[in-house]
């Protein structure tokens, strides 16, 4: 465990897979394609849940749960739903010992089946907004799976609305786009960019998608989160109308929006290093480790009385700290361990700091002396955290925007842009090219439109590949 | 949805099924035997989940997620185990456009996938015990479905733990098993018989298998919770050992322990009465219903500013408190509706209320006037609700404990116990019989032995049936 990683900016995807299992955040399924989120993973997917969640309950939402099992016959209603998520689809054609009249399809995504029972339970216009969510595990099934980005079985959450106007609808679809911003700004400490997807890479079964696009440590972007306004379009395929307040019968215009277990390995990707995983503190399972220094049995005693009267104090202020006394392993491993596993505050404490009731703090974001500090009164420990952990959280924001704002640059030439791409960087470019133009772009480059961004320059311009007038610009990177 | 459902005592089946309709808790998904959990139901969950959730964090274990999808193979390897289960495997057997090369069973119960990766993990004492609990859905096909009480799909936690001695794993499967009897007397207060199950009864592929029992309204016995010495069947069966403090090797012993979302249909059926759902305090989604009354606008402004001012201030004491101020229905209507939906406590007030600066309170647990108090001050809401809340709370377990203890009854000949079991209640007997006698009873009277309770009268009696001696006393009951 104490054994260094491959260093990231040596071999990217080997210092991912690395870090990620020892860390101890997951470890691979006997199946292809599946993960086990191993406990320390999944304690950092529960505040990623909790935060989401807590908004989510803030603005109206309430959570329900619908079966996995789908009738094989519900996704083939929408034509262009069935035709993205037709080559992911895992079967179920036997249950109790026999073979099933229809198969099953286990839930790649949950349109249909929450189509089929909105069409129960919306009639009128009193029965809408209706604003549900769902948490629960999805199986998509992937060729080149790798943990956390692409897994055959992932965990989300997914939003499902109905609204008795197209306005309403569009205007929840931004929202919950802006709730997913708040929380990556404000837990995750990543940046992100939010735009509306092309045509070419919006949800299958979607009239508009948006989306929030974070760039990873190796420039590659991630699609951290998206939602979609449906429109009419499953409404119809399923049949649902209400009657509105003028006596008339409607379908209700809908949205989806999801954010899955992916944003775990956004976290990894955005703020890890040469040392392993950097954790926002307030994501992070442990926000202090104290590690005890001694070197006999009376130096023992004084010490670890300490380190548990701190603890304490910590805990009672509101961190989540945890003290590592067992006498396995030395300090120095402990400090490679904990700095390996990103938690963002250590406090040291030895026989010098009994004396003077004081211990030691050494911030993960800032290695070596720089980031480290002695003398602070053990009194004053909770306060003095609560500090440290809201500068980290602020300084990893700063870092991430910094990094993300000095790697996206303007092209205006598809030679510009091919240079760019192949940079590692992101390509941001007036844009008015056909699908086709997309695919091409892509087959040369690697590069994918990652999104029109919200914030635009006003204006019109010539596109960087066809010439033609623009009138919005678009960003294209490689992309996970 | 105010009209009124059949009642409990004319028919306790039509009852249950019109309750958890019309309170809005499930409804019937598309495919055979699975259910949609509706937001209020799910709420409900949610706040088993949370204290169920505390309790495990408490005793140290950790949550992880295991794949969903299980090598067939894998079932197959603990005898018992597949024996047990393969009757109600869902197989998954195509995916991504191809036929499998072996089929993959939805998960039933994780102990094999579970096993599987304790082979890597667990290698030495110093890695013991392993104390992990899993959130996740799981599949059993079911031939005679019935929402929160079998279902082909349901929610639950299962907990999994490996340990060094034997004694250990004996001691953890007890402890889960007070952990669960600490949750249904606190938080749902369902008294329970928590013994051990019969050989005939035991989790296939466990050593041992202990219960919690509950009696619902209708006489009948849920089997509540389980817990599981899986002693050495698994770790055998998956080849993991570990290295111990003598430096021999050795299979771990292990436990597994399972509360689910029949869980909810335990609170509904212990608590509910003819008018529908009394849901006890501590896991009510909404503890307190505050209902406007007035006859005109003059009046509706005053006392819409009091229910709100009482919403704030009961939400303030920590009350989990709503105002209906909707005003498409009467304020009898919302009566009938929140009685329906078991809100613990009414609050409600009028142009007199306002004047008094006082509002009325009614309790759900006791009907009519003897539940019903007026000039409870403003100010006070908060303080009073909370003693009333926690005054529901022990009520409802005390009338509980009462019907339980009321309706088991000691037998010593097999006529007067198929008269106890014919009049819905629960036989307490010494018992020596054989498995195949338990067959026979069960044939012949409809009971099963739910199990040796825990508590025993100590020494020896004679077997209600065979006559021999016996060492222990068994509980006998229809179930669900």
């Amino acid at each position: 465990m104490s054994e260094a990683v491959t260093p990231r900016s040596q071999d990217y995807a080997a210092w991912y897979i690395q870090v990620i299992q020892r860390a101890e955040l997951v470890d691979y399924g006997p199946v292809k394609g599946t993960m086990v989120i191993k406990p320390y993973g999944y304690a950092l997917w529960e505040n990623i849940r909790d935060q989401l969640d807590r908004r989510f309950k803030a603005t109206g939402h309430q959570n329900a749960y619908f079966p996995m099992f789908i009738p094989y016959s519900f996704i083939q209603k929408e034509a262009e739903h069935v035709e993205g998520f037709s080559p992911e689809l895992a079967l179920v054609t036997h249950a109790g010992g026999k073979e099933l009249e229809e198969p099953l399809v286990v839930r790649p995504t949950s349109e249909t089946i929450i189509n089929y029972m909105f069409e129960k339970w919306v009639k009128s216009y009193r029965d809408l907004p209706l604003l549900i969510n769902q948490w629960a595990n999805v199986v998509r099934w992937e060729l080149r799976p790798r943990p956390f980005l692409r897994t055959t079985e992932f965990l989300w959450q997914e939003g499902h609305t109905a609204h008795a106007t197209p306005e309403e609808a569009e205007e929840e679809t931004l929202k919950m786009l802006d709730v997913y911003v708040d929380f990556v700004y404000n837990e995750a400490a990543i940046p992100v960019i939010q735009g509306r997807k092309s045509d070419n890479e919006k949800f299958a079964g979607a009239a508009r998608t948006y989306t929030i696009e974070a760039m990873m440590g190796d420039g590659k972007a991630l699609q951290a989160g998206t939602s979609h306004n449906l429109g009419q379009n499953f409404s119809k395929a399923f049949g649902t109308r209400f009657l509105t307040q003028d006596g008339t019968l409607e379908h209700p215009w809908q949205t989806s929006w999801g954010v899955s277990t992916r944003m775990v390995g956004g976290v990894i990707m955005t703020h890890g290093d040469d040392k392993g995983l950097v954790l926002p503190p307030r994501l992070a399972p442990v926000q202090a480790i104290i590690v005890p220094i001694w070197k006999n049995d009376s130096e023992k005693a004084a010490v670890k009385e300490m380190v548990l009267r701190v603890e304490q104090t910590l805990i009672a202020a509101g961190v989540r700290a945890k003290a590592d006394l067992s006498e396995q392993e030395t300090a120095g491993w402990k400090f490679n361990e904990y700095e390996m596993r990103g938690v963002p505050l250590r406090i040291e404490i030895g026989p010098k700091d009994v004396e003077k009731n004081a211990v030691v703090f050494a911030r993960r974001d800032r290695p070596g002396k720089e980031g480290k500090q002695f003398g602070i009164p053990a009194d004053d420990v909770g306060r003095v955290a609560i500090e440290w952990l809201a500068d980290i959280q602020q300084s990893l924001l700063e870092r991430a925007i910094q990094f993300r704002d000095s790697n996206i640059v303007d092209v205006e030439t598809p030679e510009r842009f091919a240079e760019v791409i192949a940079n590692g960087q992101w390509a941001r470019a007036w844009w008015a090219g056909t699908g086709t133009d997309e695919r091409k772009l892509k087959d040369e480059t690697g590069a994918t439109l990652r999104c029109f961004p919200l914030s635009q320059p006003g204006g019109t311009g010539r596109c960087f590949l066809t010439g033609a007038e623009a009138s919005e610009v678009a960003v294209f990177a490689k992309a996970y």
